[in-house]
């Protein structure tokens, strides 16, 4: 950002916006005027989603792209990681389209006892300690983020590529990274409804990230069925924790192994993905990721145990088979069906502040591809009560699509999008 | 609007954002939802100003438009003129795009003793006793237009036909009027600035209003130099009674005559322009134009004298001419440079409080065409004081072009649109 102009007047609100609506390119420091502003309460949110939605008309080049991730990065907090030696490298995935099915923080809440929030403080002498912490959104990072987006959820602007660019980016810059690793989902399912979308939310992810000095990369990942086979939050935690005793489902560690890989590959740990690979295996193979979790979860406030005993983490009472109603190939599952058949087991949240169950959820027993006969179990539901399972049923049959004969396979990682620093 | 569907629920409003965001077509009880929810504060102006820009961008259809004019119309009182006897018609100017300086009301309100406040009653009354009353906006008249102008205006959505349309015609609609004529002025001083602009609009009010069941032209006239010979409050107000005594600047009496000639024929007391014209013709010829006039002042509260004996209006202490620095033909003259001119004597506003002079102002000697010697007078400025003459004689010099040939001579009418059953 070379052309920093922050001294010099800008125009009033109105004109920026009708700058913007008329396709031309706002200035840097006038970017960051609409940002001070909208933070400092002195832009009313009336403009500012007005702006939203001409900027979801007109889109941003990545300058100014990059110019509103900076600002918003800096409406806040901006950690200092420079106490803590060694290449800081982060994980963001773009997740689902349904809002409310539970997140990373609710999987890791699962664990007995664990916190997510931290002081920045404790985040940052942790990472220093260990090496890694896990940790929600402090109120304190990107506070122009926060109110942008509640502001855009509710005036039909989120689905603009510079507004998600610079959402994501502010956040994760504000933690005082030199790497980031992005996972763009794509399906029915997914955030990014198709190849295209995802496409150039990585490619402006992986740009904007560039211009502000850091190294990105981004995978466009398959999200044509639910990943693993656990859906809900203990369920999928324990699946996380058979992943690092060298188990866990195919395609979950297909893509897991990928992105660490990257995330060695980006902190310069590793010189090719093959190298990475090999140090991700051996560290799996000698117990020294079981270890790195348990000291995570120490460090955070939960039961250590839970990574070499899952049973200590929340079970539900009953286990309910779901059957196929005929025989076939799985052509199809439908991870938004799947996500509300756990939702209405309780895992997920249908307002933001329901609490919700750690113990439900289902295990999907028959994935894509997979020859099914009649009566062979579909999922297992894991439930406390007749009432959930009977809905949770009928949703989970909805999901599954059977026919004659299986699908092709598609790759779980469709591409790779690399600065070009990185 | 045969579709009405108030009864039915709609689809909450980010649902409805989004609907017209993505291109697609809004139900009437969609329209009339967002209108009433507006009104009633219930819907938030974020909301609405991404909506607003959402039409920017993706206009409306007629029937949108309509549905949009009537739930505006029905946001505030809707007069009843059904003890009127007689067509009932107004007539309506897009006007200029500097919005301060002076409007019709100011104009009337140079006459002293001149108001233009008044009840409903009041209005309807008056309307009933002598066939006219010019007045300005009742608050409880489409208060949903009041709100949503305020609005645009601060968030680069005036510019959008469909909006331009709701504005002007839910206001006349809640007159009780059966027949409205609309003047479109076209010109880099309008506020419709090409003439695909202008057209546009005054092809949606004609067709919108047709389908609201009304009577409705619209003219598209140039505004190319300033119409008439006078500028300012006082001044325009006697040069209009010049027209009501057979005189006055040719485009101004041509204007006049036939907006006036079409809302003859609207009103079906003509049946051809040439009829309407003799009409008019004969209403200044046997004075009755002029009574018509002092009987709306004298119902107003004005001095009804001044019609007769202008005199009698404000007058400026004095006059200062502006002479031509060289010898040429009048190539163009900048009305915006003109009303900041008028500005600059008192004649306008820069604040909405601020009060104005209705005395000064300037009156033009040379138009469009006119061969001037040097040190010609090329207009006249009316003034209370040397600060203000000098500011506003730059103004003018920077407002006349002068070149060695005249311009050809535009057509003052551009063209004429009636809607079908007009």
């Amino acid at each position: 950002m070379s052309k920093r102009k922050t001294a010099l007047p800008v125009a009033p609100v109105p004109e920026l916006i009708a700058k913007k609506r008329d396709g031309g390119e706002l200035e840097p420091a006038e970017i960051q005027a609409l940002v001070r502003g909208f933070t400092a309460g002195d832009i009313p949110e009336y403009q500012m989603s007005a702006l939203a939605m001409a900027i979801y008309f007109r889109d941003m080049t990545p300058e100014e792209t990059a110019a509103l991730t900076l600002a918003m990065r800096d409406s806040g907090t901006v950690v200092d990681m420079s106490s803590v030696r060694g290449p800081k490298v982060d994980k963001h995935s773009t997740g689902r389209g349904l809002g409310h099915t539970g997140g990373t923080l609710d999987k890791l809440e699962a664990i007995p006892g664990f916190r997510v929030d931290m002081t920045t403080e404790a985040f940052v002498r942790q990472v220093g300690e260990i090496g890694c912490a896990l940790i929600g959104q402090t109120a304190d990072i990107a506070p122009a983020d926060k109110r942008l987006y509640a502001l855009r959820d509710v005036t039909g602007t989120v689905e603009s590529i510079p507004l998600i660019t610079a959402s994501i980016l502010s956040k994760k810059l504000a933690e005082g990274i030199d790497a980031l690793v992005l996972d763009v989902k794509v399906g029915s399912g997914a955030f990014m409804k198709t190849k295209k979308d995802a496409r150039a939310l990585a490619r402006s992810i992986v740009r904007v990230g560039t211009l502000a000095k850091k190294r990105v990369s981004a995978m466009l990942t398959a999200m044509d069925q639910p990943l693993g086979l656990a859906v809900g939050n203990a369920l999928e935690t324990r699946e996380a924790f058979d992943v690092l005793h060298g188990g866990g489902p195919e395609d979950l560690v297909e893509l897991t192994m990928a992105l660490a890989a990257e995330m060695l590959r980006l902190a310069k740990l590793a010189k090719t993905p093959t190298e990475a690979r090999k140090k991700l295996t051996a560290a799996i193979a000698d117990g020294s990721a079981r270890r790195a979790m348990r000291d995570i979860i120490e460090a955070q406030g939960g039961d250590p145990r839970t990574v070499d005993d899952p049973d200590r983490l929340p079970r539900a009472p009953r286990i309910v088979p779901v059957r196929a109603p005929l025989a076939g190939a799985v052509r199809a599952i439908d991870a938004k069906e799947i996500g509300l058949a756990s939702m209405a087991l309780g895992a997920g949240r249908t307002r933001s502040d329901q609490a919700i169950d750690p113990a439900v959820g289902l295990i999907l027993r028959k994935k894509l591809g997979d020859k099914v006969r009649a009566n062979d179990t579909l999922a297992e539901l894991h439930v406390r009560d007749e009432a959930t399972a009977k809905i949770a049923t009928e949703r989970v049959l909805a999901a599954y699509s059977l026919a004659k004969s299986a699908p092709r396979r598609t790759p779980l990682v469709i591409e790779t999008l690399r600065g070009r620093s990185s």
